[in-house]
């Protein structure tokens, strides 16, 4: 077993990373930004150290810093959580170079994962269904041209290198698709200099459903069980459930083995996460894309799985063979989690930084709170606004839900907007309580205020 | 459904009772002291009265003021948490006659397991096993020693109407047992009003081992396991774990089938415990009494079970039908409960009343707390000391004590000082670690300060 890990992130999930870490007996050490000297992980882990300005570009991405403290301090390993170095192939690659374990899977793997056409053809060959489209980058106006009428508009213009909502169109017509991809390789270039873009089938009435899979060294793979992360507000996903009120177990087992194939196919390693369109109207399902890492709404799973995720990413890690099969996993009872942030939903989810006053989080039966914050903690404007996630378990969707309610209404933070009343909005809308909504929903739907 | 509920409590136990509410959709109502009135019982219930003074004789234990509000507030039903009025037959037997629901048993079934003797000869009758000892209240000295030498010594001497290790007294020869019966006769008839005594076999050597039973008002009765409580200090509970890591599949099986007995041989209705005496080195248990009512550590039940035991209450006070049949119930995973109070461990656990200068309970995966503190509240010196119980679940005991540790080493409590430190030296000890210890183990190992 690994004996001393450098977390390399800040906030709630590199609290997250130190608890599982505690629990198993392996030392830690946090690193910080100059604005981060007062954070939770610092004041948790074993160890601390200042690895730069506040400029995320100079501290939690900096390669030579944060791979010095890992020297330094003797740690054996680094967890980089999500976001920042987490899905960065050439940090894994460093690791590698430096014979420090880099939890996570092989910069071959992200490498795959992240280039979005050859992930595509990726999955093609593994049998993973995929949204219809191009076989790889669009070479000209014709072949565009061609294939979109095969598959029919509308269609969606990405640019291969693009993600998380960026470098990606939707065309109606002919019209629209010449003018889409000549802007999409535009700003691709500039964006992410790699002016490549590829084209698919615009499905546009789909749930986000999302499957969880771990995996150990030795081609051990198993999943467990989906998320349904639909509501999203611009790409960003601020409420999760498993299971989904829209997939039934013969759907999940169809999913959970795609997720199985595409996780095989790159040789996966550790735990990661394989998103996929879900068409509720045909029962269709294709990959969107493999997120290789850890993610903010992990927690849910655990809920249902009863498996922490975080400690079999580090027993994977030190080279653990995965202790479950697929037949040893159930599914028991329902989670929801909600993400709050330190935003004022009535002003346009306005980011509110500041100085939390008062804070007492929710308690009690089947309630979870990961947060990094605490009383009289300022939050630095500088990172993302996230400050807790809640997680609720009931034994139905309906047990969960309330207990969501019941945890909101007593989560005291002061000093700062939270999006808590968009939540609690949420939670009691008609659509949300019957399940039966799309990406769409916070779209279709303003619960920004207490209009609706 | 019961549609507004009185909680006739304070502290954690008030929380827990309104955050069940809560999420069933009963409105509460909240009565406090004039100590309490910042309490956050106060602060979470719909509506919120007082009723007299500091002292629980004036306030908590007050029948008139607290069915007055019931009234007033048109409370449909009474919750009474345990300690105060719980198990006080007067109390149901006044709700019954005012037409408000007692969440709990009837009068005549507190009464009954109320009054030890009389416990004791009903569940003789019904079957469950009882400590070899005498048939009700000693009538004469020729009596006692004909039976002690029958029984052998040490034999225990106990005053019918005591509890709680009150009226007890231990002897191990034929003079202790006559001034022994001499002096609990009149410490009994100045403390109690009652003077009678009874005898039984003093056994030593033996852990505590509970079972929680659940039943509806039509004669159905389940249990929900057991609970290991042999940590204690002075007879209080000071942590306890479900299961026990002394009880197998089939002794919880018997031991169970004679709880469900007890329960049934005095028509018992809602949430009750039926506590044992179990002599781990024979295999051996033996009824010691049933507590009436909700206990301090049925969290831990709730962690194995999935089961909500304060809603399961309100939905049999509203003369629902159980849900669950015995072969419902499963026990997954380890479940531990510390109880943190805030004394001093290093001197004799001394109160330690006074203001919480920051507090932030621990959080994250398998930690639940339940508590009615909060960041610059003041303990009141009048009442219980604990303010908080901190909960834990994992998969394997080991986990669960693991992840206590990890939760109890994150909880910051400033301002008074707290049995925490008591409980991390418990939690490491190697005996306590190995899971083979009896009541006496906190006599037998000073954990009071650092030395051990």
């Amino acid at each position: 077993m690994i004996k001393k890990l450098l977390v390399a992130n800040r906030g709630e999930i590199a609290v997250r990373i130190i608890r599982a870490c505690k629990e198993l007996g392996v030392e830690t050490v946090a690193v910080y930004s100059e604005a981060d000297k007062d954070a939770l992980h610092v004041r948790l882990a074993d160890e601390a150290y200042c690895i730069g300005p506040t400029a995320s570009k100079d501290s939690y991405l900096n390669f030579t810093n944060i791979m010095s403290v890992a020297t330094l301090t003797g740690s054996e390993a680094i967890h980089p959580g999500y976001g920042f170095l987490a899905e960065n192939a050439d940090f894994a690659e460093l690791c590698r170079e430096c014979n420090v374990t880099f939890v996570g899977p092989s910069s071959e793997a992200i490498n795959k994962m992240g280039i979005k056409d050859v992930a595509r053809a990726t999955m093609a060959d593994a049998g993973v269904p995929i949204v219809p489209g191009s076989n790889g980058i669009i070479k000209d106006k014709e072949e565009a041209i061609e294939l979109s009428n095969e598959i029919g508009y509308p269609v969606i213009i990405k640019a291969t290198a693009g993600g998380g909502g960026k470098g990606i169109r939707v065309a109606k017509n002919e019209t629209e698709l010449l003018k889409g991809i000549a802007i999409t390789q535009q700003e691709a270039a500039t964006a992410f200099g790699n002016p490549g873009v590829y084209i698919e089938k615009y499905i546009e009435d789909f749930r986000h459903v999302e499957i969880q899979v771990l995996a150990d060294n030795y081609g051990n793979v198993i999943h467990l069980g989906e998320r349904d992360c639909s509501i999203q507000r611009r790409l960003q996903k601020l409420l999760e459930e498993t299971p989904s009120p829209a997939i039934s177990p013969s759907k999940r087992q169809e999913m959970g083995d795609a997720a199985v194939k595409a996780a095989e196919a790159v040789q996966y390693s550790g735990a990661g996460t394989v998103e996929f369109i879900f068409d509720h109207n045909t029962g269709e399902f294709y990959f969107m894309e493999m997120n290789t890492r850890i993610q903010v709404e992990h927690p849910v799973t655990e809920m249902v799985t009863g498996i922490d995720l975080i400690k079999e990413q580090i027993k994977v890690a030190s080279g653990e063979r995965l202790r479950y099969k697929q037949e040893d996993i159930e599914f028991n009872g329902w989670s929801i989690e909600c993400r709050i942030n330190a935003e004022n939903p009535e002003k346009n989810f306005m980011p509110s930084a500041g100085k939390i006053e008062m804070y007492l989080p929710p308690g009690g039966l089947g309630v979870r709170v990961d947060s990094a914050v605490y009383p009289g903690y300022t939050i630095p404007p500088f990172y993302d606004s996230m400050i807790a996630k809640v997680i609720t378990y009931g034994n139905t969707r309906q047990e969960a839900v309330d207990r969501m309610k019941r945890a909101l209404s007593e989560f005291v933070i002061e000093g700062v907007h939270t999006t808590i009343p968009f939540h609690l909005r949420l939670l009691n809308h008609e659509t949300f309580v019957n399940g039966d909504f799309n990406t769409k929903f916070l779209e279709n739907h303003d619960l920004t205020s207490k209009s609706e």
